[in-house]
């Protein structure tokens, strides 16, 4: 149904989840799935990383991009809390998925092909939760983003 | 920079999150946020809620507006298992913001008018972690949802 007047501004705009090694975690999210970095914001602990899937301003300049990031859907935040990447102690954080800390699932990708999308992904060396071929849920995969974090990969065609 | 031709396709679908209550979560998502029920997927153990704001295709049949949330992005995906809701021994989910089950962070909803988008928060009686005016980052806030989990309300003019 149309919205009200006080939430017609409303957008879905980020998602956060933090990371331990932006090195891994930003070649994954921008090489392997393709997203932008659109802008980072450092902090003396930490720095905030804001990426997203290219909508045709790819050739904007960086600045007039990093305005976007609160204006738009579809933004993955990753905050890295500085430190985490080399220290022997960090336990790394929890997908959400098991016990303790169940609550967050995960994060979803559609695609126009899954088959291609995965074969490229085991090219990759991606490490895979589910492959489409496995479980009773034939049309999708899992994959493992670097803290295990889980990213769905879902065709658009999709019609369950 | 523009995509190369393997990711071309990829969108940022969907965020899933896991839900106690239905009745409590929807009333949050859909009266609060003003987020639209795209569909449901009712199976025997869990239903699966797909929620996403009214990109102006409101007025069209729920058939077709339900093919859009494999291919849009900005969707929130609840998952309810059932019973939880009624299981005296279910101990909640974990918002991902402590120990155990540091991870996931928070969803964000950039809004227009952040005093006025709280003000309304107020007056229903919603929870927050954070108002604007507390704490360092004056400009942004944090609501709770039914389950716990953070929601951040943030200025889409911020420039920060």
């Amino acid at each position: 149904m149309p919205r009200t007047a006080d939430t017609a501004s409303f957008k879905f705009n980020h998602t956060m989840i933090r990371i331990k090694d932006p090195e891994a975690s930003l070649k994954f999210y921008t090489e392997v799935l393709g997203m932008d970095l659109i802008t980072k914001n450092v902090k003396s602990d930490f720095t905030l990383y804001f990426l997203a899937f290219d909508n045709g301003d790819g050739d904007q300049p960086e600045e007039v991009r990093a305005k976007t990031r609160f204006t738009r859907e579809g933004i993955l935040e990753l905050t890295h809390n500085h430190g985490t990447e080399s220290d022997p102690d960090f336990k790394g954080y929890a997908s959400g998925n098991a016990e303790p800390g169940r609550g967050f699932g995960h994060i979803a990708i559609s695609v126009d092909d899954i088959d291609k999308a995965c074969e490229r992904f085991e090219k990759l060396g991606v490490q895979f939760k589910k492959r489409p071929n496995e479980g009773t849920m034939k049309h999708i995969a899992f994959i493992l983003d670097p803290d295990g974090y889980w990213v769905e990969i879902v065709p658009g065609s999709l019609n369950v």
